[in-house]
């Protein structure tokens, strides 16, 4: 069996995620980690595999199958995805949602141009929790979506917090409010706030000498990232931010809750608890790697998103295998 | 718009859960029920719905874009699926696991000799549950898959304590054991006996001088059936099984929980709470009754799953939409 031979673009706790995840699969190997610092300065966590200059991607890397970009959506992706999908089969994890459309029309050019497959959006949201809204609008379209997030680590969050002054660094949890969920779950459809549905818990370091009641004051009531929220925030030190708060878990639920069309009540929960943030998207990136590698082979172009995959071509198995086995 | 026009042949529950899925669909209308019955004895509960002998379908009906084939996996469906694949595009839900990959073969085979699309074992499981487990085992190869049924209905059990001498009428529930549920929630991937997965109750009605002790040793003894389970037995009056247990909830859960390649913990999870088995059941076949409708447009042939089918295709709306508002 010829492997399907990946390239990481960016190095950081994602692609970190992709790296190990390829591990998991015979049917892949990873031919490079690709980076803008100075190769010799990154060491990849997989031996004998070589940490590769950015710029070679731009010459055409012919050892490369499917190129996982790995950098952050506020930047990176909006220039990288066009960039490469113009040369490469790729796929991204394109997160802020309100720019996907945006984004899927530029990279969607980009590719069909050049006639290779751009997946974008993969992970879990947007990805996993997406392909869950959309099956279950379908399959119950007389009905109401939920999303909730965590128990886990926003990034977004606590770098907001980071940039307080006054503090020296931070970890907020974004956590769905129980009771919330509980009367989701028991069919009565509520509208809830913004408020009713998530928490935010802060830990904070404070540089030396700072005012704790004057960061807690800005943070709790920061616009758009914690106003609208019950926020708590607790001052501890380096040496219990570094030893308790490290990991990146996340997670979440999506809801649908609705009625059949006989009238009966129908209630679809997914929801996802997960160690490692960056890991996990990181599996469900190599997953839709296998999926654009064979839309590529079939002569297919253009940008797709986790809505256009067939699910079977995420799977290494055959269509007989997946019948016997899954279905 | 030009509306999907839906047959349906066969009209017990299922049948009348898929009419009622359609009232739910604006781009959809319900053509006509199909019946091996004599028409005029059967009463469509949607009004000016026409109740047809199944026989005109024989003839070509050509006011039909999908026909949705409502009978039996036991013996209806090997039997109507492939016939009807020969002439129309089809969806059914045949749920015989065991059996999948022939009916598959069969139904692929006339369907691609004709030209049509046909469908097959589409519901919940086969169905919803199937695209969990094939979605969970791509995106955590690293792990276990765990599938519980309940706390529902089961008519197979249920007839086979008709069966027994001496019962008139009877239910039969399924109840995921809790504590084997958390077992597997708590990341532990323990191998799980049938008698620690399931409890089965039943609630019989004897015949007239029946010896229930009797009944009761037939039905916890019964191979297959009972005998690997913890049964419990209650004897109710016809009166209070009509009250009481007229309904046909069902549901249950598929979980896998793994590894993500970075060695972190990871649990998925997707249940399902349904009021109506058949009314579910419905609403799942419609949505897929429009993929198959818009792949047999696209000019496709063929016997399909749910794993071959984008979930783009299951939507009303165009990719744009979902770009926008589900993903």
């Amino acid at each position: 069996m010829k492997r399907i031979r990946i390239g990481i673009l960016g190095y950081g706790n994602l692609g970190r995620g992709v790296e190990l995840a390829i591990g998991q699969h015979d049917d892949m190997e990873l031919a490079g980690i690709f980076t803008r610092r100075d190769p010799s300065t990154v060491a990849a966590h997989t031996k004998d595999v070589p940490v590769r200059p950015a710029s070679e991607l731009d010459q055409g890397a012919d050892d490369i199958d499917v190129l996982i970009l790995c950098g952050g959506s506020a930047t990176d992706l909006p220039e990288q995805t066009p960039r490469y999908a113009a040369r490469y089969t790729v796929v991204d994890s394109f997160d802020t949602h309100a720019n996907i459309p945006e984004h899927f029309a530029i990279v969607n050019k980009a590719a069909q141009d050049a006639g290779t497959i751009a997946v974008i959006s993969c992970g879990w949201d947007p990805g996993m929790f997406s392909l869950n809204r959309l099956y279950g609008t379908c399959v119950l379209p007389e009905g109401t979506d939920y999303t909730f997030w965590g128990r886990g680590v926003s990034q977004g969050h606590s770098d907001a917090i980071r940039r307080i002054e006054g503090v020296a660094d931070a970890k907020q949890y974004t956590i769905p409010v129980e009771a919330a969920l509980e009367a989701v779950r028991s069919g009565s459809n509520p509208e809830l706030t913004t408020r009713q549905k998530h928490l935010r818990e802060c830990w904070v370091v404070l540089d030396e000498g700072a005012d704790a009641d004057a960061v807690e004051e800005q943070i709790i009531t920061m616009p758009n990232y914690f106003a609208d929220y019950d926020t708590t925030v607790h001052f501890i030190s380096q040496e219990e931010l570094d030893r308790d708060h490290a990991a990146m878990p996340h997670g979440g639920f999506v809801l649908r809750s609705g009625e059949t069309g006989d009238g009966n009540p129908a209630l679809i929960e997914y929801s996802l608890k997960l160690g490692s943030n960056p890991g996990f998207t990181g599996n469900v990136l190599v997953a839709f790697a296998r999926a654009a590698h064979r839309l590529a082979q079939e002569g297919q172009a253009g940008a797709r998103t986790v809505f256009d995959i067939a699910p079977a071509y995420l799977s290494p198995y055959g269509g007989e295998y997946l019948r016997e086995h899954l279905l």
